[in-house]
Parts: C-alpha cells; sequence; structure tokens
C-alpha cells in the first residue's frame, strides 16, 4: 500500500508520517529505522556536542538507510547558543536534502537552508507564525497543537482547529498534523482536516528503536492521558511535560516565587537533568517532554510494526467512511 | 446523500449532526429548524422557567417538525437546584424520544429516563466519567474535549486524543465528538476517529434560525480561534467564555482574591447578564460561551445551509482520502 498526499510526493517518502526532531532522542538509529520503514525519520542537530559530530551522525544515518531523512535544527532563546551558522553549513555541506526548522527568527537559517535548494519544514503553533514562515520560503509547515509535547506555544489552540485554519488560511502550502497523533486513525483525521501527513514525536520515542532507556517506554505505555502536567508559563515558554515529582516542584517554585527569576527554576527543568533521565531511567530525576497522546500508547512496536499498523488502520478508517456515506456512491454503480 | 453511523440509524436523522443544548439559545425555532435539515436539533430544559413551559416548548418544537429532535437537562451545582424530577416528568410525559443530560449525578435522572424507555445521550469530559454513564445505562455519549464552549472539565484533554480513548475504551456504546467542530471536515475527522457523529454549539448559535442577538453571531463571524479565555478554574468550574471586559474581570478576580470565595466573582459571571448579551446584543456586558471553533466561523446561514454544506464537504473529504490511499483500491479494480 502506498499514500499519495503532497507530503509523500514532494518528500518521497511511502507514508506520510514524520518522525518527531526529538531532543536526546533523534540519533541515527531511530531515524534510520523511521525511514526504512517508509515515514520520514529525522535526526536532531543539536543533540549532538558540535557541527562535526552532526555530520557524522548525518553520514550514519545515511549508511543505515537509502530512503530520504531530515535533521531538525531548533533555535530556541538560550544564554549561550548554540553555533547556529556552523552547524546550517554542515548540513548543507553534508547534501542533506530535508531541514525541519522550530523555535525563534529562523529566518537566517532558513534563507540559507532555502539557497542550498533544501527543502524545509517549519514548525509553528499559531496561523500568525505559519504565515510569517511562508513568507520567509518554507515548504512545508508543521502545525503543533496543543495536546503537543514540549513546547505548545503560549495560545493553546487543539491540533483540531489549528489543523482546520492552516487549511483555510495557507492556500497552497501543504502541511502536516502534529501534537496529538500515534496511529492511523488520527492520519486520517489529520488528512480529513486537509493536513498531508502527521508528525509524531512520543509514539516514535515508545519505539524499540528509539534509543533510549526502556523505563521511559515503559513509563509512557502504562501512562494515560492525563499524566502530562504543562510547566514554564509563567516565563512564556510553556512545556508540557511527563507529569513526575520535578515538573510538581517546577509548578510550586511558579506559583510561589516572589522574584518571578528563572535562575529560582533554572536547575530543576535542567536539560541535563531531562537527557539524564532518557539515558538513566530514572523518570522522576528531571521533567521530559511527553504528550497527552501517552493516554493511546499501549505497547512498544518496532518502528516497521508500527508504521505497517498506521497502513492497516488507515485502510479500515476509509472502509469504514465509505460505508458511512453510501448514498451518493452506490445510486451511481446501480446505473453501471 | 444519506449517511450510516450508528448515531443516524439509533436516532433516526439523516445527517449524524446534533445540536449543542445551548441554555438560552436552543429553543424550538432553532431545534425545529436544526431536525428540518437533517441533523439533530436540541431544546433546552432549563432555558424554560418551569415544567409547565418546558411542556410548551416541546409541543412547539413538533408542531415546527416531523424528524426527531431531543431536549437537554444539564445538572449543576446550584445554590436552588431547579426541579430536576418535574421536568424530567415533563420530558416523559410529553413523550420525548431523545434526551442529552450533562453535569453531575445524573444518576436518578437517567434512571428515569431509562425507564420510560428514552434514548439517552450523557456529555463527559473524560473517559472515566464516560464508563460510569455506561454503566448508569446511557445509550450515546458525547465526549467533550477541550477546545468546547463552557464548560471543558478540569483536564483539558483535547478531542482528538479524548475521541480516540472513547474508540479505545468504551466498547459498543457510540460516541458522539464535541468541542471543536464547525464543518464537514470535522465531521470526518471525528468518524475517522471512530466517533458516530459530531455535536456542534458555537457553529449552530452562529446560524439565521438561532434566537439571539445578531451583535452575538457578527461578533462569532469576526472572531478567530484565539478570543476565548477560561475562566472559573479556581473554582473546579472552569468555563471557556467569549473573551470579553467580563471575563478579564473575572480572571483579576480569581488571580487575586484572598478570600478565594466565589461569592466575589458571582456578580460578574452571573447567568443573568450573560443572558442579556444573548437577547440585548451587547457582547461586552455578561460573559457568553463559545469556543475555539469561532476561528473556523466565517458566516451566518441557515440551518438547512449549512447542514447540507457539511454534506458536501464530507463527500469532498471522502472522495481526497480516496485518492490519498490509491495503492489497494486501484489493483483489485484492474483485475475485474
Amino acid at each position: 500500500m502506498a499514500f499519495n498526499t503532497p507530503l509523500t510526493r514532494k518528500l518521497g517518502i511511502r507514508v506520510p508520517v514524520v518522525q518527531g526532531g526529538l531532543q536526546w532522542v533523534a540519533y541515527a538509529e531511530l531515524a534510520a529505522a523511521v525511514s526504512n520503514a517508509g515515514g520520514l525519520g529525522i535526526i536532531n542537530a543539536l543533540t549532538q556536542p558540535d557541527p562535526e559530530h552532526l555530520r557524522q551522525e548525518i553520514r550514519k544515518t545515511r549508511s543505515l538507510t537509502p530512503n530520504p531523512f531530515g535533521v531538525n535544527i531548533t533555535l530556541l532563546p538560550a544564554l549561550n547558543p548554540p553555533d547556529y551558522p556552523a552547524f546550517t553549513q554542515a548540513i548543507i555541506d553534508e547534501g542533506v536534502k530535508i531541514v525541519e526548522t522550530a523555535g525563534n527568527s529562523p529566518g537566517p537559517v532558513i534563507k540559507k537552508l532555502k539557497e542550498a535548494g533544501i527543502i524545509v519544514i517549519h514548525k509553528a503553533t499559531t496561523i500568525r507564525h505559519a504565515k510569517a514562515a511562508i513568507r520567509l520560503g518554507v515548504d512545508i509547515l508543521s502545525i503543533d497543537g496543543f495536546e503537543c509535547a514540549g513546547h505548545v506555544g503560549e495560545s493553546d489552540i487543539a491540533s483540531l482547529i489549528l489543523n482546520s485554519r492552516a487549511r483555510q488560511e495557507l492556500g497552497d502550502t501543504p502541511f502536516i498534523a502534529s501534537g496529538g497523533f500515534a496511529d492511523g486513525y488520527g492520519l486520517m483525521a489529520a488528512l480529513s482536516l486537509g493536513a498531508a501527513g502527521i508528525n509524531m514525536g512520543t509514539r516514535f520515542m515508545c519505539t524499540v528503536e528509539a534509543p533510549i532507556h526502556l523505563n521511559v517506554k515503559q513509563a509512557i505505555v502504562k501512562s494515560d492521558e492525563h499524566q502530562t502536567t504543562l510547566i514554564l508559563r509563567r516565563w512564556k515558554n510553556t512545556s508540557r511535560m511527563y507529569s513526575n515529582q520535578m515538573t510538581a516542584k517546577t509548578i510550586e517554585i511558579e506559583s510561589t516565587s516572589k522574584t518571578g527569576e528563572f535562575a529560582e527554576v533554572a536547575p530543576v527543568v535542567s536539560g541535563a537533568r531531562g537527557r539524564e533521565v532518557l539515558t538513566g531511567g530514572d523518570i522522576q530525576h528531571g521533567v521530559w517532554y511527553a504528550g497527552q497522546v501517552m493516554g493511546l500508547i499501549h505497547d512498544i512496536p518496532t518502528c516497521a510494526e508500527l508504521i505497517t499498523r498506521i497502513e492497516r488502520e488507515a485502510e479500515e478508517v476509509l472502509s469504514n467512511l465509505s460505508r458511512s456515506i453510501p448514498s451518493r456512491q452506490q445510486p451511481s454503480r446501480s446505473k453501471l
């Protein structure tokens, strides 16, 4: 079975499913497994310590899959920002064909990527930002709803609304529905709304090939849709995380701090601690990204098993929908 | 064109679209217009001052449409609760076939309705509440996501997730997707997730037949998806409202009140003021329900125009989806 959407055509992939460019998760192993299964695998640029390591990771991915894959580069405010131009140059030099950008002020990076002829997918949590990205020349939008893991934005607009808005507002630019997707039912819902495919983050964290500790995957399986917490709203950097001791501590500081200084909360939400959760498996040790979609995730399949299942579910949905709207087609057939 | 879903079969309607049982909006005129158009119109029981007026409204609705319609009865905590048993008895006496229940502790009302052989649809914002309602004997669930107008619950789970959870958890009980729906694209997304139809509230407020002031309808048309505010979270009665001066005032009291007494906020959020908005048309005068779906609403059609459009959009989606998954069907046809 093959899909035929603006996303599969534009990216040269078989199934319109894009793996989230997950920090500390999106390494070559996972990206190659997704691409080999027919989706679009993505490696995370800034998970690599420097541009040279990113070059190696790109080469490693290419050695593991003959299929298209992408690189994610996320621009976030930081005291000591990474050397974005050097990372971008590494991506260009290594002949990467598809890049996912996200975060603030991506203009200079997008410009450089477009000059190199790279297909750019940009993540946005509002229609206003999506339109601004189109003006910057991006090829595809990834529309990220309130239910997503990680940076949800400050508008709290659910995927159902945001993707319908994208269909109404973004003209010919294809868009990927992101936030809340885990299966073929969600894929068909997204395609119904006008999306060209879906992005899945939390679901791909919970696959055999995701290079993270088994405890984390098992925590996702055990959790339901209620097991996430929004933190850092006070600092306009609202992020959806797995609910644990550290998110509780963050919320406590957030609601009681008199100074409102980020420094008070910084040690609790540190990226280093979050990374240690993924490598060490102590799910209480730091804050880590997870979406409401945890409620829909009940197993740890291989990426190939997952994508095959999604294809089967999509066919099941199409067949159900055809049965739900029978009248127009039946008369025309009976006339044949 | 006719749909064929568990909802259309069970309720005897043509299009699986249910009108929200909107307080101060869901009168006979609107309900009859929706039912005449092929959906399920609903009148709101407690919008009537007493059971006798409800009897009159039921008879009026029946005089305006030969098609099935329902009555909504919402049970909310109140200092002086309405005479629920008497309202319920009026519904039974008048031969109503379909009732939508919502709110807290609906057990006694549901029991009485079921004993009278009435089809009961119950609204729930969590899977746990949905399952409890099934144990009480309800026939159909209406699953209300975070993006909805009015009472969103305290869990903030988006429709996309909640309806997929319903598919996974509710067994053979059909469910209606509610919160975030306005068109045929959303209907097909809901059917993809496993729902048997959709409920639309804000969208039906913005129709010709909705018996409310034109200013309110025009405010919905002008607003985008950002124009709602969640209020009353502090009192665990979180409600999504049109953002105006009164929601701003509510939020201010909510975040600064030292006592946390509901009495401080009560005059601002009074139902009487909200009702005056709908009748008088001063959209700043009180708080009034509206969903994120306002962003998708750009006109004020008749209910018949709206339903016809939804049918056309649903066909368009089905045709798009069939083209997006071409491979399985094409080979089998070429073998014919």
